[in-house]
């Protein structure tokens, strides 16, 4: 079964690493962070004990840039055994400032596919990370006046995107999702009987990777990148 | 000049304060902040740095829980001077998990009003905190059925509501705000031509405190209590 394009109203794009750069800084974050943390554990360690960190507290703090930070202090105690420096602290909520003011570096056509869709689809951006740092990145990119509106969901699983259409009022087969990641922005949309593009990114969240019996069977279109979608919608 | 109750279509409700009590956990976790750092100055002046560094990171942080214990950790270290200890930044950390899994109490009258209004006019919980605590709070609240969906804002100025009618497709007369916050929830709304309903809450952050000057002649509706309102509206 392919994607009946014709019936599409609505188009939400994904942002982070499907529009701009996102994933290739927090790999930057975590690298700065391990070094910081040198004394105490390998890079690989304190890699995977950040991570567990985030795991635990995703559920408390949800994504974004905000819980990052949250993860590496509580993370660099617990590494350190409570040894670590207030100045080393100070040093980790640096890190994440910077983050906050790297420019937008746009990923290759989106403008061009944006400009394009917009007068005839009605172009929201959907992503899950933090609000204000989203909407600063969206105003930061020049992309604002292709989109109708954002939508930060605290999840990307089934329930949201349910909730997500109910607010558009439009039923699924009217909704299509564009983005990188499997696990977000394309099998729940097939699992919800919406629709779903995937653009890969070369770097991936360890959270975001799935297993392919999770994809066995599930319809959806993968393209080499944004453009080619203009050949599917126009 | 009244507001026009007949043409409204979308009612907003803030949630903090005005739908359940939220004021209150933060002077708490303040006081609980204060003892933590008594060692090194009053209260008085703990609770000053405290507000001056959430100023300074307000454009950077945003709003809510995440950016309060940001500010909390950043506080700690510059008014110890760098010494404080490991342990006392993890129980500031503590402090706001403790935030996190209060129960939510709803203030009086706010469920019988919901259900009256919720028949007739599209409901929506529109507030500036962190999205995933404002829907564990709407999800622990039991009032999800009311409400079409929540919006949370990253500000709640001119341009937010601004956005956020243009998002709901609907015009200013249309839209009724109801909340406790004159800086947030109804002076913006009376200067893009929306309407506003004002619930005063016992404690206000002093970040949302207006001057006089500010309300002089703008016309918008006080009540004493939410149910009030259902004199108003039916």
């Amino acid at each position: 079964m392919e994607i009946d394009y014709s019936k599409i109203k609505v188009i939400g794009f994904d942002a982070d690493d499907t529009l701009w750069v996102n994933e290739t800084y927090y790999r930057e974050a975590e690298l700065e962070f391990a070094k910081l943390l040198a004394a105490y554990e390998t890079a690989n360690k304190i890699d995977q004990e950040l991570f567990k960190k985030e795991m635990e507290n995703l559920a408390m703090y949800g994504y974004g840039i905000k819980s990052f930070i949250l993860s590496m202090v509580e993370s660099a105690i617990e590494i350190s055994n409570n040894t670590i420096s207030n100045k080393a602290i100070n040093k980790i909520l640096n890190i994440v400032k910077t983050m906050i003011n790297k420019p937008v570096e746009l990923l290759d056509g989106v403008e061009e596919v944006l400009k394009s869709l917009s007068p005839k689809y009605r172009l929201i951006m959907a992503t899950k990370g933090d609000l204000l740092d989203q909407e600063r990145k969206l105003e930061n990119s020049g992309l604002t006046k292709y989109f109708h509106h954002i939508e930060v969901l605290s999840d990307k699983k089934e329930t949201n995107y349910a909730q997500l259409l109910k607010h558009l009022d439009i039923n699924p087969s009217e909704f299509l999702m564009i983005g990188n990641s499997l696990k977000s922005d394309v099998l729940p949309l097939i699992n919800i009987k919406a629709n779903a593009i995937h653009v890969p990114y070369h770097t991936t969240w360890i959270h975001e990777l799935v297993n392919e019996n999770e994809t066995n069977g599930k319809i959806y279109k993968t393209v080499n990148g944004l453009r080619e979608i203009l050949e599917l919608l126009n």
